[in-house]
């Protein structure tokens, strides 16, 4: 396993180095990790919990990470010895892989002692951003796609080797039926999938050789690239000549692949000249430059496609390529004392809320189908045997009577005392996870532009700490 | 080293299969990665090499990777066992990292057995296609900074944890300073960057105390965060406290960092701040969301920020999170004889160029700036000691006559038979070649909205080849 302890940017050496010295390594900090309103979607999946578990039971500074902090000169030798038995001793709450997250819930919260809280801010973030962020973009493709599959094929465009692998693996959690990478579907237990490229066509003398010949290969699932020259003029028809020749001996084969070109025409000539010969149980396959919105013109046109495999625009989230998750200080505790804490801003949006905190989601009884979430403080219990009021959480004129409902709260424990207590390395288990989780919305908050408000509110409690903490600021900068 | 081998689209491996068994192990072929016109910038930073040549350096499968690959039962064993003994023999010609690249130019061209050749396409993409575009987006970034300095702050954004790492180090190469980002720090010799947060802050009773303790833990060098709570309020004055009491002390402190607000406003107000209480030398950073059309923007209000700390948009590429390179098959060589192959598309940009090539950029003797690029087959030689008349690749009657010049071809030989021959491993000297790059071009070329339009044109050996190409292909389709 690589160690990656200093995946970190410098200031959380160098706040740990001044927390040290400040005598104040006994502290515990509880911080959150959440994201504000996001361009890309109204809601997130939330993905990189097992790699962000595995960052941190391997959290420790080798004898060359201690010689490297050395030579940068701006830490002393206890400092250094410290690091040398520095181990993660907190806990962290997390929402489960495939959780639907709206913006401001936490999905994750970390407490532990103030110096270990802060090294893993950068890369609990880098880890739990990313994989967050494709998940989610893969949710709106296999969205636009249904009842099409989606295949995962950006290794070649990814933002370097991590983001093509876990990248492809969030991707699979927010539906994508497998990938391409190769060593992606090694590490995960994935199918790996994919046929022939351009270059073998081009490698032959004559496109029909070059398709008998990879027939010859592979005659069962054989599935030909018919765009190299001449789509309708040569592809399909030579395709055509390899599958009849494959089924008068016995075999199966999957289909054709086009990789460019007008997909909605071609894809509709290509089937009807595989129907008129026979083939329709050969599948179309379709690749080039796709996303959610060439997805819901091309149902638009009625092309004729089974499967989708999509790079690119997956793989880097093309639109928004990056999710602003942050991770702000919620609590600190000093001898043992719980002191909330929160980011005052002239701004309200990026005020954050304070203190140790859980999510509700309320589902409706009958229709099983959740009606708002709440941020609550960790202690306040949600009573859905009465009915309930939930108020917006900045216009507070804005409210909603609730009743006949049920709340979930939507965390595991992840690790606790530096252990880890949870683990989930089925990628298709978390993708049925995501897909329970979707059922349990409205289609209304589902669709690709302009979904429904969903309503997240803070509880009273919240509302009432946060008010009070937002007072006593002010009374101190007026002093 | 990881073993990135498997880092493979599955169908190189089902190509190199198909190879394997139709005995075309002993063809070499020729491919050449290169990019088309490119959204974001009318040319590239080369960058990645080092890494690639790491990678084809590493390539070998392993005992673990041969036996995944027979639980994939799409391989028989004679295959598995010449993965066994499988080793890269070919040879690489690259641009040098730093290098300025105009779309349709080769960066890379690599000439192997095909099987070699084809297993690396989808690795070599990965990298280079990542690098080049974090190296150009730097470039854009520190051309609008200028002559403001720029670290590069994006690991918390970074499309995990590779992302994070090899694209701070591209950054450098296109102009950045350095890098918050350690483990890149400690990877490529760099000094690390950065100072404390706003949890930093509120994990004190006030904004002073916590100034105080971070001044006490880095007496000299120190910089403040000063926009936890409110910048011309309380933190540029709670900072000034802290410089006299350092002053005062014999010490130096660095400045204050800005992270929020309207950094134009906020710079020119907090300057005139430390100006008036003698702390002229303090510097004012800067970090926000920036990237190069908000640098120009803050230039034009005469912002007052000498180093601007870039994370989300330089590290992503934001606007454009792809660079959109290929591999493609450009000859083969079949019992000593080459074949020169090229994509026939009836979208013209779509189409390749042949043959094995080089590219020569020619500059005026008088200025040494750049006049234009030709790509010429590997055997052209340019005169420089004649005029040159040199033609547009598509639009032929588009022709100009250069005289008083000096050519200089582009590549170096990275990898022979199989070995490395190249090494460059000190990131500032690739940036200084990167500098010594961009100073060959003239201004028109380099700014960063409509630059004028720079000419790469197809040497006459390589326009007749390709004329010659598509006369047969479509003498052929018509048969």
């Amino acid at each position: 396993m690589r160690n990656l302890t200093l995946l970190t940017d410098f200031y959380e050496l160098t706040m740990m180095y001044g927390y040290f010295r400040q005598g104040k390594t006994d502290q515990i900090a509880t911080f959150d990790l959440f994201f504000r309103p996001f361009d890309e979607s109204n809601f997130c999946i939330a993905a990189g919990l097992e790699q962000a578990i595995e960052y941190i039971e391997n959290l420790h500074f080798s004898p060359d990470d201690i010689d490297y902090l050395r030579s940068t000169g701006a830490f002393d030798e206890d400092f250094l010895n410290f690091l040398r038995d520095f181990r993660f001793t907190g806990s962290i709450r997390a929402m489960p892989e495939g959780t639907v997250v709206f913006p401001y819930e936490p999905l994750m919260i970390v407490t532990a002692p103030v110096c270990q809280a802060q090294l893993v801010e950068a890369a609990l973030l880098n880890i739990v951003n990313f994989q967050t962020l494709i998940a989610t973009k893969a949710r709106r493709i296999c969205y636009a796609a249904a009842p099409a599959g989606v295949l995962e094929f950006g290794l070649r465009r990814a933002q370097a080797p991590d983001a093509s692998v876990y990248g492809a693996r969030a991707a699979v959690i927010g539906g994508c039926s497998s990938t391409s990478n190769v060593l992606c579907a090694q590490m995960f237990g994935l199918p790996p999938k994919g046929t022939h490229a351009h270059s073998w066509v081009m490698s032959f003398d004559t496109e029909l050789q070059a398709f008998m010949a990879y027939a010859d290969t592979y005659p069962d699932g054989c599935l030909l690239l018919v765009d190299t020259y001449d789509t309708l003029g040569s592809g399909v028809p030579n395709a055509i000549k390899v599958f009849d020749y494959l089924k008068s001996n016995g075999h199966k084969p999957l289909g054709i692949r086009l990789d460019s070109g007008d997909l909605a025409y071609l894809s509709k000539q290509a089937r009807a000249m595989l129907d008129a010969a026979g083939h329709s149980d050969c599948k179309i396959f379709a690749s080039s430059d796709i996303d959610e919105y060439v997805l819901q013109s091309l149902k638009q046109q009625g092309a004729r496609i089974d499967i989708y495999g999509v790079g690119t625009r997956l793989i880097t989230s093309n639109n928004t390529p990056s999710l602003g998750g942050v991770y702000k200080l919620a609590s600190l505790n000093v001898n043992g004392r719980e002191y909330p804490k929160m980011k005052i801003s002239d701004n309200p949006v990026k005020m954050t809320n304070p203190g140790i905190k859980t999510v509700y989601r309320l589902f409706d009884r009958d229709t099983d189908k959740a009606i708002a979430d709440v941020i609550a403080l960790a202690d306040e219990r949600i009573d859905d045997s009465q009915p309930l009021t939930i108020t917006h959480p900045l216009e507070r004129w804005k409210t909603k009577q609730v009743s006949n409902f049920y709340a979930r709260q939507l965390y595991v424990d992840a690790v606790k005392d530096g252990k880890r207590v949870y683990r989930q390395t089925d990628v298709y288990a978390l993708q049925r996870y995501c897909s329970s989780q979707l059922d349990g919305f409205w289609d209304e908050y589902k669709r690709l532009t302009n979904p429904h408000d969903y309503k997240v509110d803070l509880s009273d409690g919240l509302y009432a700490l946060k008010q009070h903490l937002i007072l006593q600021e002010r009374e101190q900068t007026a002093k």
